[in-house]
């Protein structure tokens, strides 16, 4: 038994984990972020111990525990070095949970947490497995013969910071014209608006009014009511999508890549189009293909991964 | 004592090599591609021959061989599977190899022959490091866990095919925008042609009629003499080369990269500068950084990372 923890800026999640990778319970309580890390590191605990009494399992059982944190993680240390999301800035998460659970505790980035549970769910023992996530941003995990590829400092997979066009977007990250700033659902949101503007007449603005408010749907929805205007934004958006990956087919050829986020949701409606550009794009021609798919854990994917990098530790 | 060759399309290199990697002799004899790969492997032999009477070397000191070629590699049945360069097609050099040799031959693509030579040359053992190579076209190899990382089918490590500029320039493998349509020799070149073009006062002219015509060179060459043309043309390309190492930096996080073919002869006045963009854009601002520095090997590269592929099959 294992526990895995997604800590967001959000939400804290917090689930039971069998062997297996199995999610057996799960709850959820505010981060309130702005909080000192001993309060919130404590929520994680009352609530992991709570969800243990539900389901009548004694502490005892838990082998080890897994937090996924966003930002920059020393994982030798179990620190979280910086993190812009939550301000934590060498803040000892595996010191402060071990005052609670005398087990070992694992500390690693929420996306790279992520990866490695989609990894454990394609079932493939892949020696080569990406997860790029469409979210706010473009995150990413590297999975390599088995483990988490993190870079000698622990701060690598930033894949969404790897330009698209030279001089284009500006993105948070100071860049300009980061994959980013193209393929996020942010960037769809923002490209959304701008077709909206232009066609007054296009669909999106009824599914709008339906909804109250643009979102990554709104689109894909349109577009697939026939909305000539949606559909050029939906293709668009692909096209970003499948160059970033065909980037990544390049450097890696890796045996699988997913692709998760909210907008993963649209599933072979995204991914067909994307893997039909990749693979009139990519450098391989004649080889053995990268297999591109849809993510299969989505928001239990952090959980699940942060309970199987805590399952890696005791082996 | 090992044997690297180094397959080129001019050129095969030979060079016996020490177990710690000194280069005790070399040669080198026309490739004349267009032969059947029999003839080209038999070259090979007769000029490692050679080398070794020289020498005084009996041939029963030859531990292994390693052969870097261009082209998709089976590395594990020791296979050209294709190459576009020298028309390999299915190519067994390996078996080839063992009519002359018997003793194991390792197979390797040249570039990551050549990053893994740079990678022991530059004795550091880094867990992470990727060699780049500016020169017709932008390679690159990837050195992790001290093992060259190939992808699953081993066609990986085409750095130098991942966008700059979505819909740029056309790049020889089909897409548009690549890295190396920005930041290679070739690419140097065609920038340098048309600065000249626009400043018909530039000292690049005279220098051009000095050497008889446009290189790498010509640029930095004026640049360094005060020409401001010249010097926009080095800004511009720095800038260009520096955007890409960002990218891989910020997906690998490596300890080291190297800076490898003909332009890195610039040495700092091409790094340095490099290495400041690099600095101030990539994603990592608070934790240890990658040490970017010029490759060491140049043309031996080749020749030592494959006596290295060779030395590692008998391990």
């Amino acid at each position: 038994m294992f526990i895995g923890i997604d800590l967001g800026g959000t939400n804290i999640a917090v689930g039971l984990v069998s062997e297996k990778g199995k999610l057996i319970a799960s709850g959820s309580t505010p981060t309130m972020s702005e909080r000192d890390y001993t309060e919130i590191v404590k929520d994680m605990a009352v609530l992991a111990e709570k969800l243990l009494k539900e389901n009548n399992i004694d502490k005892s059982e838990v082998k080890a525990i897994g937090i996924g944190s966003p930002g920059t993680i020393d994982s030798d240390n179990g620190v979280v070095v910086y993190s812009n999301n939550i301000r934590f800035n060498m803040t000892p998460l595996r010191d402060e949970m071990q005052k609670y659970f005398d087990v070992p505790v694992a500390v690693e980035n929420d996306a790279n947490a992520a990866a490695y549970g989609e990894y454990f769910a394609s079932g493939d023992n892949a020696s080569s497995f990406l997860a790029v996530t469409l979210g706010t941003g473009v995150g990413g995990g590297i999975i390599l013969d088995k483990k988490i590829y993190r870079g000698f400092n622990g701060a690598g997979a930033e894949v969404g910071h790897t330009t698209l066009i030279k001089d284009g977007e500006q993105c948070t990250c100071g860049r300009k014209g980061c994959w980013e700033t193209y393929a996020s659902v942010t960037a769809l949101i923002r490209q959304t608006k701008e077709a909206m503007a232009e066609d007054p007449d296009s669909l999106m603005h009824e599914i709008v009014k339906e909804y109250g408010s643009v979102s990554g749907r709104t689109s894909f929805d349109a577009a697939k009511r026939g909305d000539k205007t949606a559909l050029k934004v939906v293709n668009n958006y692909v096209e970003y999508v499948a160059e970033g990956i065909t980037n990544l087919v390049n450097i890696f050829q890796p045996e699988i890549i997913v692709v998760g986020g909210g907008i993963s949701r649209e599933g072979e409606y995204l991914i067909a189009p994307v893997r039909k550009l990749v693979e009139e794009n990519d450098y391989n021609k004649l080889l053995r293909r990268t297999e591109i798919k849809v993510a299969t854990l989505f928001n239990e994917a952090g959980i699940i991964g942060a309970a199987f990098a805590a399952k890696a530790l005791i082996k």
